[in-house]
């Protein structure tokens, strides 16, 4: 065997112990029994165990040396997996064997703690356990930099969006963070002066707003031969991509925001439904990072669903689905509803147009946490100046303000970025898109989906990781980020 | 560390990895989609791998070697456990990797051809698949005979029954086969007698049956913080002792079948609940085999539930439950229906005094085919002939003959005794208990279950394999199994 098939056939082994973690890992969130967390937890650390051990084997340094001595024998799927092969071993050796189990300890520990301490409001008391955390992956952070030649904080980035680094956002967060403060206060007041939307109610039926789901879908192409449907505390899209597993909350009180969860998740599952079937087992099969996957998200969720020919289409399926009329089930007043813009202090919460300041707010300050400019006791002060600055509103307590997250007491210094990246992806290949389809909204008000995705399928999801994100972006819509692109969307949307 | 807390860890992860494959291989029988069987295979054949990998490792050897020379440094636990990794180590190593391999191919081949074959009656297009299958058995069953220092069916019975032999099955086999022709023609012709109980007859609403199969397994002491109940097409018991997965299926025209299927699978659920919580990851701390677990499952459905005191408190929860009333819903005529004799082809409809006889068959012809002594093709003119001498009947077809089980297709020779020897040892367990309780009968009219669970807990779950199977029940009934406290349970429910 060649030196490249023999870390394509240990990647494989990697890749199958990693999906049975994924399955086991959707089991705990649908299925598991509550006092079953023992069990599973001994499952699920000897697999992660068995990963580290397959991944950090002493030899694949040789083997990737002798795999890319002889590179000009590989086609450019096997030369993209090769690389991507390597970037996940660099990322997984980097960091000493002692580091990497004292930030599993200090973030499990501090996750626990940062429940109660948020719930009751203490920033104080919670202070030493996000030190240590922010410690120990500043620590991991130099390792990673040093490993990967990167700045630290960019190192951290690599690991949810390869290829895009802090130079790139920060010229793109920067203009965004001039434009916005003008832009929400302009549509506030538009939309203040209009007549407010009719607000809907109801009781919406669970198994209605199941099958109603469960049909939308099934429009847009989930293959439920190769997928569930399932409910859990916090939604999100698991399993792998052959067999993936989509879960929900339903809401009886509340149908909309349950519909574009579903909605939103649905874009994740088409993304992973998508990706190369014949490099399933590889890491240049997965998909293209944490800001891709917002994308795909985000293009069903915001630029989809969000979307007038879109609610033509759908507002009458609820109708009769749920047996209601009325002023408020037009699509123009569903439109309304889903558009509203408004500061407030919680990003999960956040609209469409004010989401992007959350994420800048965030990325500022974890960037200068890992610089090691800004300390964590100083993180209530610097979080109410950059709230004020760019959202117009100051947090009442620390609960609603640095401690609303779970990312940082969770370790996880360089992902906030890739949500509002993933926005502005999702607006620009939605651009690209209305070009290359002209009749895109005629379709969509005649709930054809096909079109959209098979254009999707073609220039992202089936192109797994073959190239880094920014050349992947530029590969579908002809140019990397361009923020005039999401400021454009967002004009478009909220203010003409 | 020493060489024994050394192997403990090993069997740590080993056990954690075959506890993934046990959950995984549920959510296949359950919650899988359709199509995904690929990607679970993957996942399923890369932990079986290293699962074999982790107990084939070659430093076991010597770590066993230095183990068993301290061994005077272990409490009795410890020593069992050393016993018992030892005997899963040797029963890994003794087969070649190729072998293993050979086998593991063959039987997923004619696997798949034999439900082609027995839907087509076809035992000649079947006998080349069966033939190979029979000689690779026969090359582990050599392999595994050298190293364990048993006889080549011995080391086959041992991976299902560890410590019994055939010789000891051969005497209590040949006195029940004996036994049984003449006993079965007095109960039919007894019964024949007799006025025909009245059938019960459905709908029977699947949300009922679950109701009443779920209050049943509380009442008996399943844990449903530590396991669920599922539906899936052939019920079994899964998952681990943290986390049972029992399954059912319903049948809205036949409840009792579904009723005592569910009663059946709770008495495994209740053994693997109650295997000692302390040693739950490690050889020892796993039940006593499959003639144990069969006894606990049938101690449940055929000791417990068809019990005339049992009916009389479980009968009247049907009639409210089903809304019914007749003279098919008193305790007497649902306990005659349920303990009707007749000889039938099909071993998984027989009754339980016929069933001994589909066995007793079985290990009689397997025990020559490993032998040497029957060859395949031999093998439906032989089954005639037991089949005749044991039940009085002949099959119409080898499909509702020789064909008519997965096991041999399977490659599971030893495993069919077990049945049977679970069966006596259920009657033997009950037959002691019944003298420890002499309030038992009272206590079931009342539905209290209590008392014969703690005493199968004290007696026979908390012990795991700490013994042999033949130990643990002389520890639990004073004396190793006897044919005569069988046929006694027999000869009262069925003749007096």
């Amino acid at each position: 065997m060649t030196p490249y098939f023999e870390l394509e056939s240990i990647f494989k082994r990697w890749s199958a112990v990693r999906s049975a973690s994924a399955m086991l890992g959707w089991d705990n969130a649908t299925m598991m029994p509550e006092n079953s967390g023992d069990a599973r937890g001994e499952q699920l650390s000897a697999l992660a165990d068995i990963c580290h051990e397959i991944i950090t084997q002493p030899k694949l340094g040789d083997l990737f040396a002798k795999a890319e001595a002889q590179n000009n024998t590989l086609n450019d799927w096997q030369t993209a997996n090769l690389h991507e092969m390597k970037r996940c071993w660099q990322h997984a050796t980097a960091v000493p064997a002692d580091l990497v189990t004292a930030i599993s300890n200090a973030t499990h520990e501090s996750e626990l703690f940062w429940r109660k301490a948020r719930k009751e409001n203490n920033f104080k008391a919670f202070l030493p356990y996000q030190e240590k955390v922010l410690k120990l992956t500043r620590e991991s952070a130099a390792a990673k930099a040093s490993a990967l030649n990167l700045s630290p904080y960019d190192a951290l980035l690599d690991q949810y969006d390869a290829g895009t680094t802090s130079a790139m956002i920060d010229s793109i967060f920067d203009d965004l963070a001039i434009f916005l403060p003008d832009f929400i206060a302009k549509v506030t007041a538009l939309q203040d002066k209009q007549p407010a939307p009719v607000e809907v109610s109801g009781p919406f039926p669970a198994a209605t707003q199941k099958m109603l789901g469960r049909m939308m879908m099934e429009k847009l192409g989930f293959d439920f031969t190769r997928g569930r449907l399932d409910e859990s505390t916090h939604p999100f899209c698991g399993g792998v991509p052959g067999d993936i597993r989509l879960t929900t909350r339903y809401n009886e009180e509340d149908f909309l925001s349950g519909f574009f969860g579903v909605m939103h998740e649905t874009g994740h599952a088409l993304y992973e439904m998508g990706l190369p079937a014949q490099w399933r087992n590889q890491p240049v099969g997965e998909a293209r990072g944490m800001a891709f996957h917002e994308s795909q998200s985000l293009l069903v969720e915001m630029q989809l669903t969000m979307n007038k020919d879109f609610l033509s289409y759908v507002v009458p399926l609820m109708r009769e689905a749920f047996k209601v009329s009325g002023p408020e089930w037009t699509p123009d007043n569903i439109y309304r509803l889903v558009t509203r813009v408004k500061p407030s202090l919680i990003r999960v919460d956040a609209d469409e147009a004010t989401y992007p300041a959350h994420v800048i707010l965030r990325y500022r300050l974890e960037k200068q946490m890992i610089a090691g400019t800004l300390e964590v006791k100083d993180l209530p002060d610097a979080w109410a100046a950059q709230m004020q600055q760019l959202l117009g509103i100051t947090p009442d307590t620390d609960a609603n303000g640095c401690m609303q997250d779970i990312h940082w007491p969770d370790g996880a210094f360089g992902y906030f970025p890739t949500y509002t990246l993933g926005a502005m992806t999702a607006a620009q290949l939605m651009a690209t898109i209305q070009t290359a389809l002209p009749d895109l909204g005629a379709s969509l008000r005649k709930g054809e989906f096909r079109p959209l995705f098979e254009w999707l399928g073609v220039h992202v999801h089936s192109l797994g990781s073959k190239y880094s994100s920014p050349d992947l972006l530029k590969h579908a819509t002809g140019k990397t980020l361009d923020a005039s692109v999401y400021k454009k969307h967002l004009e478009q949307r909220y203010l003409s």
